[in-house]
């Protein structure tokens, strides 16, 4: 298996199966003399921890981060951030039908195809336990960022039922158990991930991220564009199955007129009258708000049983028990704003690598 | 400026503006004594090219392709293939007023930010004429997948106007000149596209691309997933504002029931009754047909004036003169292509690198 | 600070430093189902391990591997393999003099003018701490190189005395603390390095490395040659000032009929009647035995009294007390076995990915 | 093939055969707005051509380099640099007993074992011509540097003979064909290698290459280690088989007392008393001057016959005719500059993208 790292300049590789002794990242390219210590992304990893409401997995972990080696006194000392998170509830069960079954929708059968390897435990490196590594190394970003940027996440979209623009309410989000920033919304939710819940099926969601204070030329015309980039790191989060941009597909539908960002000059820099771009013009940041979309897909663990078949070719019916999340998308949130993280820190150490030096 | 190559193992760097002497591609990582000469090439090149009918740019370029090196009596040697394509159509013209006023909605003002150069010309590497590159390299990659890859890409939407799923007809793709794989559509939007382009105005499109024969196991489940790195090629196409794989956004509206791809045997092998996941599960190829779609916005070159500011701070107004595409979309279709078989490529050659090489 | 990781398609990130809880690597690019536990790794960390005889530091480390995750039930599974190595013997010490004052021949002034950081307790990274985790990488890379490929280091010149090429006898190189192939020799050392060490001084030493049953083939021509990775891999060993392959820097000194390695055919394949090359043409292992040699500095850390300065800017003298090896090229042996293990890892899955794969 | 890219920031991809239409570079990683024009790039070129000494090959190139794109104006945009060269001396020849012969102590053999292709017209990327590119990229480089980075190379050794370091004379260099320090050692080479040419013979060399006016903290210090590129960089040069920085070998017999360079302050910055390290220590610059040297062993084209195989395994001999460099060494002079050039853009850009946006 290769791919275990992402990024650049800023990269961080991340290790460990839900069901071992522990997870962790090593983060590379990290400046000298920043302020880090756990304080500064055990609070990102609360956010992300499954078992603080009933609609998340009731799995049991306090994800406590260790900060393992390249810290000095509270500061970077530049070397390795190796990042260390204890696999704590991994109790023992029986995994009954899923031992031998495929689970439809589930990527077991295609990890089985490329590695001849039935990790039935928990998904080996496809277990959504993995992506606390990404929060953590998204606080490390955080932290070459500076306080400047802000990275916002939120449910926009649970199942079929969106929140109202009108109403998105920054303060909200952490007013409920679904990051929505529509109160409306997250009352019409709880009912409606409760009776999913107990008909022990899964929804689908989508999840919005917003980075404001972005400076402007982060990014690239050709392919390490930021978008793609962006692209990449979303796409990559489990059970990812679309991303966007600013208007993103809606922006098919759209004239050049419509589409158009007017521009004015306000205290002496350009301002935009609209967003349809999301803050990336060819690739490249425009200092808007950096607005990104992705959409996540129901959990294939569902109590309905469902034509499959076993490892050895038989056909049969699998039904999954278990403590899994009716809607992966609310965990969700809290990783693409780490995967934002990375995407910007790296690119900003770029840019300041090549671009900035640019000649008289 | 960074990041002008992509790839891993299957890698290719792209060069040239619109309006220098030449473009080109050298593509590394081409295994020895494949069958490539120019021949091999030009037709995907012919699919892109401008100036075909009246809906794209009549701007006149042979986008005749030259194999400069990495060929030897009609064999790969192995060594870099490169790829020079001249441009013939650099008329003088007057750039008036686009000289120094940036164009809402185009990358123009975001590459200046970035780099303090403002190349009015033809829009430096943002230029959709560097996409030709891309398709170039595309009909290398088709050759390290040989013929039981098929890979095939066509309009599904112009503005709001979507084919009909139900007509879609392979046969249909070459007879007009969108690609749209629905007769019906196809004549609607002759009429769709006549009248935008009159109107000096311009319209956004879907494009999808779909490839048959993959073998399962490409990919891999954490960063560098077949899914991430097709959002980051699609993504990074010009114009392109959003990617979906499968069912895409319209997976997030479905339950986990809906979402499961039931499995039953057949012939001895794993078969789908359905593919809502678009081929690929946890980021490695099912074997199933694999199926993306992107988003295109509409080119911001327009009749309508537009409010804008000058390099120099004047707040004023622009409209666009000149020869471009009102429907960008249809040209990114051979391009979404070219960029689906360049990542097969490089992931078939990783696959038989790390992961076939498995023990006992 | 970057570059913390070695490889391409066999990749590892090691992190750490010598005065923190522990050190590490994350490998990546394993191929699944390769047997690989524990007591595959030790034996080679038992080799480099400090405390072993009277000729190196004192500093008593177990240095005992655990691997974190990446195999199940004694197989790898294709994921991430994380070795982890707890620092022991961090004895709280009186720093002294080294706490403010530059060593003369040590990396510390040269870190701290890149990072501002004084890490006057152990090197940071650039202690040889470091290079345990080189050599638990190198057990895992010998996994995927099979037991058909024979790594063997040995030290063949300590201080001006160099080994007899007569007297090489593999089979003494585990009989002395030098990892010398010359009984002779080693005795002849035992007395001079008895003298460096009461003497409080060091020497330096030169080893090589060599390795039997490589595949003809790996490598490339351009700048991914065999050679220059392994000449890469062994400069970026601490304290290493030079790297020669085959004849090295005497092939100036040969005219080319002498430098010509002549071949016959025996048994229905090549066979090379000399080595000068030493088992890489253009790049391009021959199936020869692969033959590198590299120079060891003697250590910095001295009890003679030298000019240096201080962080703040005042000249002063310095002596360095502490624990530490009288001739820090023995303990190098193992690290550059494991270094030569990583690139042939590393060049047989790029091989197999790419150029085995070639046409009809 | 893999590997035809080198660098990291800076980085440049180098394509083409030496009998083949042309051979070129793509410079990506280029900060904009760097005065560049073609004129900036051929005199380096000019250094390295043949033809212009009856020691060097009498093949007739002018190694006009064409600068494809990437300028605008006499500045550079930023865009890839694609640098052009075409090969004109292609005279037809009969290729003879090489044509199915392999050479002893020539890559043919290995490339053919690799590639299963023979390209006996001049060596495929192995060829000698192949680093004219290199030459044209380092000019690129040179002007990131800047004009306070001076690197300067020097034939230190031809054969056994060497230069008398008390006679180096940097304005003696371009004084003679050798690009040799020493006028004494100048003159005694033009006889000695009267003689080997006209025994159809060939010779080894070694070359230093010096570089003053670097800025102290490039570099890193685990494995992108400043001293371990710039090894790989010159191991990667043909016909190279040693490399050492400062005092290299030579390093092993030296006492910790004698190695150590001892530090002064003056005017106010730390100034040493002497240079073993060669300007780097624990891989990241000094300040200091950069001292590098590698060996290049003698061609293998010469008249003696030799003994080798054929492609189809028959026993014979062979004397290669043709137009060869009896001493590769002196050419390899403007390459080793090249190569030093990239490696430290490389590392200035890196620099400047991480470590130098230390924190408070």
């Amino acid at each position: 298996m290769s791919g275990n790292g992402f990024g650049h300049l800023f990269r961080f590789t991340t290790w460990g199966e839900s069901h071992g002794a522990a997870i962790g990242a090593v983060v590379d390219g990290v400046p000298p003399r920043l302020k880090l210590t756990e304080a500064d992304i055990q609070p990102w990893l609360d956010r992300r921890r499954p078992g603080q409401s009933r609609f998340t997995t009731q799995r049991q972990e306090k994800d406590r981060v260790e900060i393992l080696s390249g810290t000095f006194e509270g500061l970077t000392t530049g070397t390795p951030v190796s990042l260390l998170i204890r696999n704590e509830d991994q109790r023992s069960r029986d995994y009954g039908e899923i031992r031998d079954k495929y689970r439809p929708g589930h990527a077991d059968i295609a990890y089985d195809m490329k590695y001849g390897i039935r990790d039935y435990r928990g998904g080996g490196r496809s277990s959504a336990r993995e992506t606390a590594c990404r929060v953590a190394a998204g606080a490390v970003a955080r932290k070459i960022l500076g306080d400047g940027v802000r990275i916002r996440g939120s449910l926009v979209r649970m199942g079929a039922d969106r929140i109202d623009p009108a109403a998105f309410d920054d303060a909200e989000i952490d007013g409920n158990p679904f990051f929505c920033a529509d109160a409306a919304a997250a009352a019409r939710w709880e009912d409606l991930l409760g009776r999913v819940r107990k008909a022990g099926s899964s929804v689908g969601a989508v999840v919005e991220v917003r980075a404001s204070g972005v400076p402007p030329g982060l990014g690239a015309p050709a392919y390490d564009r930021l978008d793609a980039d962006l692209a990449k790191a979303m796409m990559g989060i489990n059970a990812v199955k679309g991303v966007e941009i600013g208007d993103g597909f809606a922006a098919a539908a759209l004239s050049g007129e419509a589409n158009a960002d007017e521009i004015r000059m306000e205290n002496g820099r350009p301002r935009f009258l609209s967003n349809h771009a999301g803050g990336v013009l060819g690739g490249i940041s425009t200092g808007q708000d950096l607005v990104v979309r992705f959409a996540v897909k129901p959990t294939s663990s569902i109590l309905t049983p469902r034509r499959t078949i076993t490892r050895s070719g038989e056909e049969t019916e699998i039904r999954t028990r278990g403590r899994h999340d009716p809607c992966v998308g609310i965990r969700a949130v809290p990783v693409g704003e780490a995967m934002m993280a990375c995407v910007l820190a790296d690119h900003l150490l770029r840019h300041r690598g090549i671009d900035s030096a640019r000649g008289g």
